[in-house]
């Protein structure tokens, strides 16, 4: 297997639509770093527990954070079995039936366990997950204290039973299905934008807003 | 209980930041109609897995629907325990630390298990979907054939179990935590919007571009 090929498992094996599929790593890359979050779902207690999660990548691993008191993340550290799914919204599908609408998508689902990272490792994987969700803003902000360090964990998922499935395609139409072409079919695409920056309370009046701010604004557009 | 407030239980507790939680069933009701897709989890061989999924909302449940030949739909199907997790990113929280960076979100967690909908009913319940993903466009499109109809699976689950969380608030920042005022702290806004329109291949040059896609587009702006 290539390293730049996803496992082709039945673990990892899209059973809807599998047409979709598709096992460049780099595409799962692309997803993730463009996605600012996903979906951590955990086994508590024999039913499922899902709850959104900001996120970042290391190379072959992605990484997710919270606070040591948080309840899913002590159990995810315990190295439980995790899924993550990370969804981006890309276009919505008008087709001329309700049964062939559908939508434009890119979406990642993770599955494996975790491994807390530590020592010199953390201060790194939260600049490299602080960075992932506000492109440079790590080198803008003030150091993180030791305190802030402690009640942060971090959590590094391999990347490696990973299946992506993207919805890209034209529209699902037939010649021959009786539809009524007076109706209009065809995708609406959407997009995540960013408005102007609002300045907190506590900001000088006249303070330039950061780079890593209007960098951000640019590439959301 | 008031029938406009979510349920107290140890089970829809937020326990992170739990001054976050709401409890105001309408807050619920606006978020599930203004997301298109949510995430369902399940728990599979003992693991946990989280897939995207198209929402509705009727009342006082959540519809999701698929296809009858899809192995998570026929295991919800089958009354295991499902958690659907709803999250809408409004926005990213600058603050002058990492570790107070976060933000603005509004998500609601459903617990239960779900009915499957059958006869009389489920057709409405496909208009219901069909209305909240794209609304406007079940009247639009032909008919949905018994073909069609039989091939497709919808799901109720009550929104009994359910808690929400919302982050709207200003920054955290503070007079004496020895933050540096020159660093611009504040809210980016984030929101979804939607492209032109592009017609598909079968359709007809000139076609009106149906009012549901552009009451969609004047949706999201």
């Amino acid at each position: 297997m290539s390293n730049h090929e996803l496992p082709r498992t039945e673990q990892t094996r899209v059973k809807r639509l599998d047409e979709k599929q598709v096992f460049d790593r780099d595409a799962l890359n692309a997803l993730l770093d463009e996605a600012i979050f996903g979906h951590v779902a955990v086994v508590r207690e024999g039913k499922p527990l899902v709850l959104p999660v900001g996120i970042g990548r290391d190379g072959n691993h992605l990484l997710v954070h919270g606070s040591t008191g948080s309840g899913i993340f002590r159990e995810i550290a315990d190295g439980r079995d995790v899924c993550v799914a990370v969804t981006l919204l890309d276009g919505l599908v008008y087709a001329r039936s309700a049964f062939e609408s559908s939508m434009h998508y890119r979406s990642a689902v993770i599955m494996g366990t975790a491994t807390v990272i530590e020592g010199d490792q953390k201060l790194a994987a939260l600049a490299t997950l602080t960075n992932h969700m506000m492109p440079g803003r790590w080198d803008e902000v003030r150091e993180t204290t030791k305190k802030e360090l402690a009640a942060t964990m971090v959590l590094s998922i391999p990347l490696d039973v990973a299946s992506v499935k993207v919805s890209a395609g034209p529209v699902d139409e037939f010649e021959d299905d009786g539809d009524d072409r007076s109706i209009w079919a065809g995708i609406l695409p959407l997009r995540v934008v960013a408005g102007d920056p609002v300045p907190s309370e506590m900001t000088p009046e006249g303070t330039p807003v950061s780079p890593s701010v209007i960098a951000q604004t640019q590439r959301l557009v």
